[in-house]
C-alpha cells in the first residue's frame, strides 16, 4: 500500500516510522505527523565527511544541520544509525524511500537501505521545510501540495552555494503558491525556523531564480497555482543532493526527495535559539 | 610595547591587525576596534578536522563557527590563511599572541605562528563574547575587565559538552560582573548574538557551575566584583582549547586566551539570521 500524504496525519512520529519500517508507507511525508520536525538524509563515506559538514556549515539556509551520526569508535567499526533526535529509530529502514548515488549519478531507489549501509558511513540529518508547514496551516496559509496529495515541487536555481572541498553546486528550492495577501504572513511564520530553512529566499517571478517553467519541477510534482497567488520559494535540503552529484562521490545514500525522516523534535525545536 | 586593552579603541580592524602584525600590540583585544566581531582561533591537522567541526556543531553556544579555512586543493598543498571575514589578513601573524599545544599540553606562546603553520592545517574561527561588549557598553552595562585594563576572567565549569569523535570536555565560560538591576538588560542585549555565544548560560552563584573561587580564574585575570553586582557567565570559545587538551592532539595552534582575531564583520553580523 502506498499511502497518500495527509492520509494518516494524526499519527505520531513513532507510529509513522513503524508504518514506514514495515513497508506500509512508501510515499512522501508532507503532512505526516504534523507538529514534528522532518529531516533530509545524506549518508556518505567518512573520507568526505569533513568537506560535507563544511559545505552544510557554509550554506545553512539550504543545509541546516540537525544531527550527525558518525561511525562508532572502538575495536570494531560500526555505523551509528539511531539518531539522538529519534531514540529507537533506525535510519536504514525508517525512511519511506531512499535514493542511491553511484559516481554522482542516481542509481535507483530502495525502501530499505540496510544491505547498502557500510561501516564507514557518516549520516547527516538536515532540516526540511515540511517542518514549518503545520505552522503555516495553523496561521491560515494554504499548503497546496498537501491539499492536492502531491509531493512538493522542487527546482534547481541559478544561485550557487559556497563551495567546500569537493562539494559545490546550485541551491535547490521548494515552492508553495501563497495568496498575495498572505506572503508576509508566510514569511513571518517561517522566518524563525532557522533549523528548517527559515524565511523564503524569493517570492514572485521564478525567472529571477533561473526557473523557466513552474509546471516542470526538477524534483517532486507540479502543483496548481491559482489566480492571485504568488510562488514563494524556500531553500531546500535537496541542495545537498545536487552537491553530491557535482562531487561525483563513488557512493552515497540519501532520502528520495520528499520522502523524509520524521524526528521526535517538535517543529518549534528548530526555531532560533539564543 | 604591550598595549593595554582599551588604549587604542578608536582603531578599525585593519589598523589593529597591522599594529599586531608589526608586533606593536601583543596584549588582549577586549575593547579594541569596537563594533567589530572578534574570533577564537583553532588550528589543527586536517586528520581531526571533521571531529572538531562536529564538536563545534554540537556545542554551538560555546563554539559558534564563523569561518573555516581548509588547505587549498591542487597539485601543491598549501594552507589557507586569509579568511573571508577579513580580506588581506593573515591568520599566522595577525593575532597578538598564539598558544601552541603538543600532545594536548600547552607548549609555549608565540607572537608569530608562521614558522609553525603546516600545509595540512585547517583553521577554525569561532565567535567570541568580546563581540557584544560594545553593545553592552552602549546599553549602559559596564564591562569591568575593559574598565580595569585586564583580560576577561574565564573559568572551567562542571558542564560537559556533547562529545564528537576525539573531542570532549567541559564548557569554559567568561564572567562579567553586572549590577543586579541590569542583568535582564545584559541578557536581552547579548541573546541575539548567537554567533558570539548569545545569552548568558548562568547568572549568580558560581558554585552552580562548579566554580569555587572567582578570584582565581583558569584563564585571564580576576576582576573586581562590587556590592550589588551579580556574576554573569557566558559560554566561551576557550571551551575548544579544553577539548583540544582532552583529545591530546599531537599538535595544535590556538590564540592565547583573550588575544583574539579581529574580523571585518560588524558585531551585528553575528546576530540571529533568518
Amino acid at each position: 500500500m502506498v499511502a497518500r500524504p495527509g492520509a494518516q496525519s494524526a499519527r505520531d512520529p513513532h507510529q509513522m516510522r513503524q508504518l514506514i519500517r514495515e513497508g506500509r508507507w512508501t510515499g512522501p511525508t508532507a503532512g505526516a505527523a504534523p507538529g514534528y520536525a522532518q529531516a533530509n538524509l545524506v549518508v556518505i563515506p567518512k573520507e568526505h565527511a569533513f568537506d560535507f559538514l563544511l559545505f552544510a556549515q557554509r550554506n545553512p539556509k539550504a543545509c541546516p544541520v540537525i544531527d550527525v551520526l558518525e561511525p562508532r569508535r572502538g575495536p570494531v567499526a560500526a555505523p551509528a544509525t539511531e539518531p539522538a533526535v529519534a531514540p529507537g529509530a533506525d535510519l536504514r529502514t525508517d525512511l519511506p524511500r531512499y535514493r542511491i548515488y553511484r559516481d554522482g549519478e542516481p542509481a535507483g531507489e530502495v525502501t530499505d537501505a540496510t544491505p547498502l549501509w557500510r561501516d564507514d558511513m557518516v549520516a547527516f540529518l538536515l532540516g526540511c521545510s515540511f517542518t514549518f508547514e503545520n505552522a503555516l496551516l495553523k496561521a491560515g496559509v494554504p499548503v497546496r501540495h498537501i491539499e492536492e496529495g502531491r509531493n512538493v515541487p522542487m527546482y534547481v536555481t541559478n544561485r550557487q552555494c559556497r563551495p567546500a572541498g569537493v562539494f559545490a553546486g546550485p541551491m535547490v528550492v521548494s515552492m508553495r503558491p501563497v495568496p498575495a495577501d498572505l506572503v508576509a504572513k508566510a514569511t513571518a511564520v517561517t522566518a524563525p525556523h532557522t533549523g528548517a530553512h527559515g524565511a523564503p529566499v524569493h517570492a514572485g517571478d521564478p525567472a529571477e531564480l533561473g526557473i523557466s517553467d513552474l509546471t516542470r519541477p526538477d524534483f517532486g510534482d507540479a502543483v496548481t497555482i491559482r489566480a492571485g497567488e504568488v510562488p514563494v520559494f524556500w531553500a531546500c535540503g535537496v541542495t545537498s543532493q545536487a552537491a553530491l552529484m557535482g562531487a561525483r562521490l563513488p557512493f552515497a545514500i540519501t532520502h528520495a526527495p520528499g520522502h523524509m525522516f520524521i524526528t521526535d523534535l517538535r517543529d518549534e525545536d528548530l526555531r532560533n535559539q539564543t
